[in-house]
Parts: C-alpha cells; structure tokens; sequence
C-alpha cells in the first residue's frame, strides 16, 4: 500500500541520520561522543528538578491548549525582565518545543505551494516543518568567509518572489554560531515592510553570545512590525531542558494568535509535568547562566582554537549558540560521518558529527562540511578533537 | 497582514472552544463540574509517580526520536501481554500524545485534497487533524437508535471515492462510546482489502468496555492487512497520564515507518519524564486496572440511569470508553452550553458539556446533541446531572 507522495518528501534530520551507525558501535562497546546533537550537558536548575521530586498532584492531567497557567506567567515575567514589558500572556502559546511553534508558524503562515526565505546554511529541521507544509524553502547563501553574516538587502530582493510570503532567521544562528548585528535584523524589518511579509525569528539560543556581544531580539522592533513578527522560543537551550519539549510561539497578529490556538486545541496540551517544572524558571539564578555562558566561551575556544590547528580544517570564530560549521579537507562529508562510526575508534572511542549538506537548500553545498555542536565539558571536548583530528589523518591517507 | 486561507479552516475544539466562558465563571468563584473533557479524576499509578519522586538524571535531555528506549521496550511488552506477540519495537513510533499520532498518519497517507472515511459522530479533533493537513473527512452516519453501530457495507461502500485513501474508526468510540463487535471489524477488514484503503483504528480506550463485552483489537487482524492497518494508542486514559502526551502509532508498512520516523526526527523526540515515568507501564497491577473499570462501569450505571429520567432525554446505553452522546430538548445544545458557564448556577455550581454538532461532519447534525464525559467521581457526577437536570428545566422555561 503506498503512502503519500508528500511522506515521500519528508527528509531524514542530518542531526539524527546517523543514529542506527552510533547504535551499532555502542553495541559494540565503543564510547561515542556526540558532536552532532545540541544536547548540552549542562545542569539543568536544581529548582526545577525539586518539582520533580516533590510532586504531588495526581492524576496526570492535561493542561490549558494554550499552555499551564502557571508556565505561561512565567514565561510573561522572563519577556518583561529582558525590558518587554508589553508582551501579554494572550500573545503567548506554549509548544512542544520550538520544533511544533516553527511547524504552526508555517501552516498559519503560509500555504502550500509558497515560499519562505532563509539563509544558507540554517536549521535543518526546517527543511522537515517546510516539507510537513508543502511549503518551499528559498535559500539566500551566506558564507564562512564573512561569518555567514546576512548578504546586502538587493541580494535577499532578489529571492522575493509572488510566492513568498515570510523571511525565517535564526539568531544567534544554528548552525553557524554568527550572531547578527543591529543593523542586519533592521535590515530585515525594512525588508518585510517593504514586501508585506512576516517575519519569523529563531531565538532559541538568545543568552548563548561570546565576547561581550548581545543578541538583539526581534521584540525590541516588533512594534514596527506588530502584524508581521513572529518570535519562535524555547527553553530547551537556555534551562538544559531539551528533553521538557517546550517552546514558546509570540506574535501580536490577532488572527494568527487565534489559528495557532485552534490547532493547538486539536492536540490538546503540552506536557504537564515540564510546563509544572520549567515554571520554575524565574527562581533560577542569574549566577546560573554566569556560568553556563563562562562554560561555553570556554568550550567555543577550545573548539575554535584546536579546530584551526588541524591541517586544511576552516572554522569561523562562533559568535554565538554553541554550533559552528567546519569545512573539512576531503570531498564527502557525511561518507566521513558515517565511517567515524562503524570504522574509526581512537582507544575505543569515536566523534559523532552533523553532515552539513543538510543544512544547506542550495544542492551541492556543504557537502565538505560538518555542524559541530560544543556541548561536551571541556576534557571530553578536547578528546573528540583529538579524535577528529587523528581520524582526518587516517582517513586522507587510507580511504580518500 | 493576512495569514493562510488553510489556517482559517482550522475549526475551534468543541471540547476547549467554550473554555474563556468556564475560566470567567470560575473567576467569579463558580464551582464547575467538567463533563466537557475526558481527563480522568482516577489516580496516576503511584509506580510511575515514584519515578518523579526518585528524579535522578540531569540534564533532561532529548530522547530518541523513534521514542525513549525504556519505554519503546515497556509498550512492546504490553502488546506481548495482551497477545500480539509479533509487535516489535520497530513497528512502534512514540508520539506526543495520539492526537500527534493521527496526524502525521492522516499526512503519511493522503494527499492534500484526498478523503478519509470515518463514521459521524465522531472524534472532533479527527476534523483539526484533517484541516491541518487539507484532507476532507467523509463522514458515514451512525444513529443513536442502533446504539451508533456501523452501518452496512453497501452504505459504506457508497461513500468511496477515487479519493478515498483510508477509513478511521475509534474503538471503542469516543463520543459515543460504542464498542464495535467482530464482526463490525471483519467487514472493515474486507473493505480495505477490497478497495485497498488504509484501515486506521484508535484505541485510545481498549481497556474500558462494561457489562463484560471486550473489545476486538485491530491488532488480531492486522496480519491480514500487514501494510494497509495503523493502529494508533496512547497511555493517557489506560493509566490516567493525559497529561504526560504520549501516544503511540503502530504500522508493518515500512515506507510508512521510515516515513514518519523522519517526521519525528524533525520534532526531535517526544517527552523525556512522561516517558521514563510511562515506561513503568508494565509494573501496574491487574487489581488497579479492575477497579478502574468496576468504577467507570459504576459512573456509566448513574449516568444513564439518571439522564434517562430527565424529560425529553435521550441516550444510548454506552458500551465503553466514557463518553455518552446525549439527545437533550433543545434546539441549539451550543447555546445551552454557553448559558450553562454564563448564567446559569446551582448552589454557585455548574457544569460544562461539549456541544456535538462539532463531532459531527454532516452538516445541521448533532444541534440538540452533547458529549458528556463521565470523568468525575460519583458524587461529583451525581451533583452534574441534578444540575443538568435543574437547568434544562430552566432553560426550557426561561430561555427557549
């Protein structure tokens, strides 16, 4: 029985492709560090664990569609402290993950058969919600020479079609680690004005900035833009609460904010447990992410700093997130991959990477690159480069 | 800024579209009984509680996508348990909740613009799933005087177009609470052999039949339709976890699994906690789940006793699950609902029902009809249905 030409179209996550090859070699017995996953290894807050291991209500019971209401209070106060205070709750709906907030955004926006544009690289598991949509995503290159920085306006004009009818961006980026400048997210807002589009910001990684820089949020222009923006959250970075599967959605476009709620009534809720515990989040301290950012400033230069020292290795310094995306010396990256986990072992260990190709819209590209997520504390990072680099080695001589 | 035409046929929940009426009563201090929704009042099992309780692994990180190996294991135990000894782990995709099980069926099976049939009344939420992924649900009438069985096989046969990629049924049933008997099963099984349809059953409440009927799994046939039977489950009402959202889809149709596994690579993974805390599934005793059934069978005794004695009245006996659809004397049970949060109060009390017309796909059905959920403990049920009873008597007074 056949299934659905549109299934057929569904891409594999270049993140997770790879996952039955690391199976295998854990069978085997051999320890695999995971660079292809942002899974930090990070504490999640002690405070929100406690609610765990006090709780009592019973049974399990669904929550509001639009989110618990005590995870949304939360969620309002976070946006009020960060200085934006007219975000109300009724602007806000909890997802299960940004994954769910970034797929509704794309039905609610768009319908099938029309265009989003973003920039190349970006986020693979776009390519899954623009496919789930029917919808076509219009890549804009960027490059590694300049940061991946955004290009000039005429070069983004020159993708806008009929069909278009929103501008995505992640920021600070995943998968390039570049953080966008003032004057980049002011280019966008001209942009959407200009060709009546909305315009979707990514800011799952907003707090993750090296080097004194700061993200600015699309909220801090939103008013100019009420009916257009669209700010996709989550707390899975900023908490280690990937596995809670919580994201938020915002938007002050009334009708969206109704449809969206309609299709998040016909699943019914998000999980109770994680909205209970995540409330926590305004009882985390500031000297928590003092120190989490320390963490991955750290890491991001270890990983830059070994990263260069391997021969024909290219990396751009990340300014954000915890990605960055290497050019390798050889020809097939995701070949590379593959073989890292069912050939390659250093004393019985191996380094799990993201083939960039998939990250990439436009064909050809990427395909001698890899997305490395720092997410390993420092001596398990600096052991996975040494893997990584000990492998190129073998790898040009014996196999390329 | 205009969003898409397909979001604006999202329909509103009939369950939740009433919800801002319930939370302003509740506001003003009024006690609400919810026969709206089926979140159960019986106890979580206190074995899954105490892996809260016991809480150890941090971060909380991300599953695998296909779902969280633990509790993969734990549901193809249950399946064992019950008999169908050839589900394995492979044919199994852990989805948040069922409801995101059906709708990435409805997509794994149908195009846009294709049909899938499933008998009126049914499963509201069939309709968002169905709007979400522009597939036109042809619904197949079933009466209350035949207690909402199927009808025949040439009446069915009728509604199959070139379009028609499967037929949905859920058993037993939710809104109606019918439990379908073999061979009611048997002769879906020949029609979708016959016209080479997707057969898709949702079992949300297998557990929940009375007067010692058992309720007939797709799971006993579906070798004889190895690629055309999907069955979709979940934990939420066997186990009172319907806030935990997991669900599970279960196919022998590979394309299919290869399929939506990548759709659940793009979403990530499903809960980690509700699965860790699912996963002791197969811990829960046989004497928990026989009280729960001897109580729901007490609950569906009252409420039928009871809500046939209120004048003008009218409901089958339900067979399973814990819905009844109820005929009531009115024309318009929507507005009735909406007087019952906004005016009307019985000892500062009230209840809320979900109006049926939603449940219905024929238009101009289900207008004098509600889904009542008997969810609520007996004393809270009995309360309901003396305030059912006062404000019909008043309604029909007064307002009517």
């Amino acid at each position: 029985m056949k299934v659905s030409k549109r299934l057929l179209q569904v891409p594999a996550s270049p993140i997770r492709k790879l996952v039955p090859y690391a199976q295998q070699a854990k069978k085997q017995g051999v320890k695999i560090y995971h660079l292809n996953i942002g899974d930090p290894d990070i504490k999640t807050p002690e405070v929100m664990l406690e609610v765990l291991r006090n709780w009592q209500q019973n049974p399990i019971s669904y929550t509001q569609s639009q989110g618990e209401p005590e995870f949304l209070e939360a969620v309002e106060t976070y946006y009020h402290r960060l200085g934006h205070d007219f975000v109300d709750k009724a602007n806000i709906l909890i997802t299960n993950g940004s994954s769910e907030g970034i797929a509704m955004t794309m039905f609610a926006i768009a319908n099938a058969g029309d265009e989003i544009i973003t920039f190349d690289p970006f986020y693979a598991n776009y390519n899954s919600f623009a496919a789930i949509n029917e919808i076509t995503i219009t890549p804009v290159l960027t490059s590694a020479q300049n940061g991946f920085h955004l290009p000039d306006k005429k070069t983004i004009e020159k993708k806008i079609t009929k069909k278009t009818r929103a501008i995505i961006y992640c920021n600070p980026n995943n998968p390039t680690g570049t953080v966008y400048r003032k004057e980049e997210i002011e280019m966008l807002i001209e942009l959407v004005k200009k060709y009546r589009l909305f315009l979707i910001a990514d800011e799952a990684y907003r707090e993750f900035t090296y080097d004194g820089k700061k993200q600015v949020s699309l909220l801090t222009y939103i008013k100019k833009v009420p009916q257009q923006g669209i700010l996709i959250d989550c707390v899975s970075k900023r908490y280690s609460l990937c596995g809670a599967r919580l994201g938020m959605l915002i938007s002050f476009n009334r009708k969206l904010m109704e449809g969206v709620n309609r299709i998040a009534q016909g699943r019914l809720s998000a999980g109770l447990i994680s909205q209970k515990m995540a409330a926590q989040l305004t009882k985390v301290s500031k000297g928590y992410f003092k120190q989490v950012y320390k963490e991955y400033e750290k890491r991001r230069n270890i990983l830059y700093d070994n990263l260069r020292k391997i021969p024909g290795v290219f990396v751009p310094k990340p300014e954000g997130a915890f990605y960055a995306v290497a050019h390798l010396p050889l020809k097939n990256a995701e070949e590379f991959c593959r073989w890292l986990l069912t050939d390659f072992r250093l004393d019985n260990e191996t380094v799990m990477l993201a083939p960039a190709a998939g990250f990439y819209a436009t064909p050809g590209l990427g395909k001698n690159e890899v997305r490395i997520a720092y997410v390993l504390k420092i001596e398990d990072l600096k052991k996975s480069l040494e893997i990584l680099k000990e492998a190129l080695k073998v790898y040009k001589k014996n196999i390329k």
